[in-house]
């Protein structure tokens, strides 16, 4: 089959690669769309010293597996975990109910693990969601990432906060920061994006949201500040934007790593919550009910065998998804 | 008077400083004794680039100010605000209820204000505190580090957390690090003690702590971790030992940043939590009721007039508390 293909820093298209062989439990999934993520960009950068077939993004049709799910229109979860395993005891994390943090997890198109840049992927069942019928293959393609963003929300609900966080502030206007916005602004209608590029600042505007210059964000002001530009000029200015006592949400993985002054962290008591990955369930719900728009976050549609250009637009400034179809 | 007196990294004796000049609201308190913190080794590395005298804990003697205060023996809040000012307007943070964040605040000793290494030394009243009568000075002189490390608890408490807090450890077993795990035990019974210091671990065994050494501490496993080391070293160990979703307090300032991996943040969903100053009253009751001991960790009592030494012997390692006596 065709795949696109990460092995040390370049992507590249193979057609020599085989349909993956299915392992007790899995679907076999014929993908549909894919999704490039800025943490495939990352990838090439080194990001978790992977090899192989990138991409956990996807919606796709289960073309083998159990006889009920043949045939269904799916997206997955990207965590393979002991319990989506189903076989031998439980890890710590999985047995304390943390699955998404398995100790010995493989995750989809990241670390240890094929993705959804090809024609075909293996995908536990377990991991599995039935896309709603009413929602296109294109809003669906959103469905990881916008759980992720739904995690944010859950993290703070679940310290019972949102009431108390009158201002609130997204740094980065890309992909994944106008997802975070868009959720998070259905419980936190002040809240604001800053970002650099004027064409991400202007789709946030159009998608109801305030939207400014990074330079123009008022020091010390935010209740919450959520980090998703990945840059360590987006988590200087979320680390200036944060008010004493405030909670900075940690969003974006990226190779590096970045100095931080701890001391003002102690001083001004600041929170740093790390934020993964979300639910499915919350993202569908919140994709079928039509909460917010995310087809306008949409740049280009290419071919699986243009994953490279696919690859290099998606790293240009302003331009927010691009997917591929196989 | 005779005062320590830090300046450009050094830090010697005057014996040419006038006697402290009142404003209104404030008292002039006699010190009786004073102890060396972490925090006044930083300043003479530079952190907050404080000259002047330093000294942050202490107990003391009221001499002038209100009546109802003289001849009281107290100890004082640090952070000098808006409230403790009580003219003009409230900023931000002191209107919103965090008087130790105010924006325009003076700190006893750290910063923009002359401490407590001195034969005398002024404080807002609103920051002093009444020591109850059965307290020992060289127990009371523990009151600000103390409320320190009851911070924690409050900020743990406040969210519900400790029923959920099995594993708890304190990394970092010097003067600092032996007052949060003392105060956080009482909580946290199952609470473990890592230090690089024999002397100081030997220490925390004998007040009823399970310690050991940084390179013995189990991996990924605990659900909460207090930094007290103020080392990079023992920033890596508290990120190494906290558990996916776990929580890191830090509690150590110092001048330098870290270069903090905030990929693996984000991954594991790690809660940073910086904690500074505490709830004096939770401290005096605390003491008073003698909850724990504190004197066991004085190593050294030194004249005012040998206040360098006294630094010299605090940064030593396996060194608790030094006191300094004017």
């Amino acid at each position: 089959m065709i795949a696109a293909w990460i092995d040390g820093g370049k992507v590249r298209v193979r057609d020599d690669l085989p349909r993956p062989v299915l392992e007790p439990g899995e679907a076999l999934i014929r993908v549909s769309i894919a999704g490039v993520c800025g943490t495939d960009l990352e990838l090439l950068r080194g990001y978790r010293d992977f090899s192989g077939i990138p991409g956990h993004e996807f919606v796709g049709r289960v073309a083998e597996g159990p006889p009920e799910w043949v045939g269904a229109r799916v997206v997955s979860e990207i965590n393979v975990t002991c319990r989506s395993r189903r076989a031998g005891p439980l890890c710590l994390s999985c047995a304390n109910g943390r699955p998404t943090h398995c100790l010995q997890r493989e995750t989809i198109g990241i670390h240890r693990r094929d993705g959804a840049f090809a024609e075909w992927l293996r995908a536990p069942v377990a991991n599995l969601h039935r896309v709603p019928q009413s929602l296109p293959d294109e809003a669906a393609v959103f469905a990881e990432p916008v759980a992720a963003a739904c995690r944010v929300l859950r993290q703070i609900e679940s310290e019972m906060e949102c009431d108390r966080m009158t201002r609130a502030l997204v740094v980065g206007a890309g992909r994944l920061g106008q997802l975070v916005a868009r959720v998070l602004a259905i419980r936190l209608p002040g809240l604001e994006v800053a970002g650099r590029s004027e064409r991400n600042l202007a789709r946030a505007r159009a998608a109801g949201l305030a939207a400014g210059p990074v330079a123009a964000v008022e020091e010390a002001a935010y209740d919450l500040v959520v980090e998703c530009s990945g840059a360590s000029a987006g988590f200087a200015a979320a680390r200036r934007a944060v008010r004493p006592r405030g909670t900075i949400v940690l969003k974006s993985t990226h190779k590096n790593e970045l100095p931080v002054d701890t001391s003002s962290i102690v001083v001004d008591e600041i929170r740093l919550l790390g934020s993964r990955c979300g639910p499915f369930e919350d993202a569908l719900s919140a994709l079928r009910r039509g909460d917010f728009e995310v087809r306008d976050l949409i740049d280009e549609r290419l071919p699986l065998s243009a994953a490279p250009e696919a690859f290099g637009r998606a790293a240009e400034e302003g331009v927010a998804k691009v997917l591929l179809v196989p």
